[in-house]
């Protein structure tokens, strides 16, 4: 998607070979406008997939899956990472290892969200080593859902998450496909349809 | 706003006279095009204000936050409870104790998204005893920024925010305000006015 490939470009900040900071419009601060886009993006991609439901992981999942669930009129549910007291019993619940944060979070969704009726479509701002998507998948095999696939803004091509979860057959759709992040400059996939 | 009403009287859960739980549409399962009509509202209500930011806290209130950015055509910060490895230095930060928690959260934005020069908008989805709203008002205070208002989803009247931050003379806009909680069932205000 060209237009968050130009804001890649022009906003995030390489703070490593392995880290892009996009806290201008994603992670921190939040584009409306380009969220907008980014929704109708993923809800054309899977228009004919029968979703039902978005899956995403609080925080910064929320926006992107908010507007794709506006344009396809789907409910999004937020995984949480930790129960709150409103939020205790009837859980479907999997562990995930952030190597952002270096520490390992339970995710849960209320059992009352999800079920064996539903098509789902997870997303997710970043796809790096697949933990979160892993545990989305985790939960939605416990609810007996289906799948429609994994909707990601940005994918880090160059760590090993989005193998493995192809590899298992599932399919992903990337708007921004990083191949590498060497001397502080974004590269995109080759693969990746040029607009 | 009576769409809302409508739904929390519908779909809302009084577990407790202070608890009320919204989490099939605001806390939980969103319910994206409620969250448009709702962004369509506070904008309306703040259209003359000169907001150039909406400043909110993850995660409820991302999804609200993020619909009446896109109406009104300025960014979202969302602030963060905890520091991230990607987001350490350079911070505004408040403490903030939740009671529904039961715990305190450091909450920080990053200093490079709100100067003296913006105009805030201050959104959450629920104001009981004040503390987040609050914590984000002193950080307003640091950056040295005005404060257009506070744009609240549901308020719990019946606690003290409201009624401490609207006597320090802060605009405070609620789009359903409960007087009680009582034998499970909601009641409003009724200085609201009803459509």
């Amino acid at each position: 998607m060209e237009a968050l490939k130009q804001k890649i470009l022009s906003e995030g900040k390489v703070l490593s070979e392995s880290v892009l900071k996009v806290d201008s419009f994603l992670n921190h601060q939040i584009d409306p406008e380009l969220m907008q886009e980014i929704g109708r993006e993923f809800a054309d991609r899977y228009a004919d997939a029968g979703v039902t439901k978005i899956l995403t992981l609080e925080s910064s999942g929320i926006a992107p899956a908010v507007m794709t669930g506006l344009t396809m009129g789907v409910p999004v549910i937020f995984a949480r990472k930790r129960k709150s007291l409103t939020l205790t019993n009837h859980l479907y619940s999997a562990e995930v290892y952030s190597f952002t944060k270096r520490e390992a979070n339970e995710i849960s969704i209320s059992q009352d969200f999800i079920t064996s009726e539903d098509t789902v479509l997870i997303m997710d701002d970043f796809l790096a080593n697949g933990q979160a998507v892993i545990g989305m998948i985790n939960i939605l095999q416990q609810a007996d859902a289906q799948l429609a696939g994994i909707g990601i803004v940005i994918e880090k091509g160059f760590q090993e998450g989005g193998r493995k979860i192809r590899n298992q057959g599932y399919r992903v759709e990337t708007l921004a496909n990083i191949a590498e992040l060497t001397d502080g400059k974004v590269t995109f996939m080759k693969e990746e349809k040029v607009v």
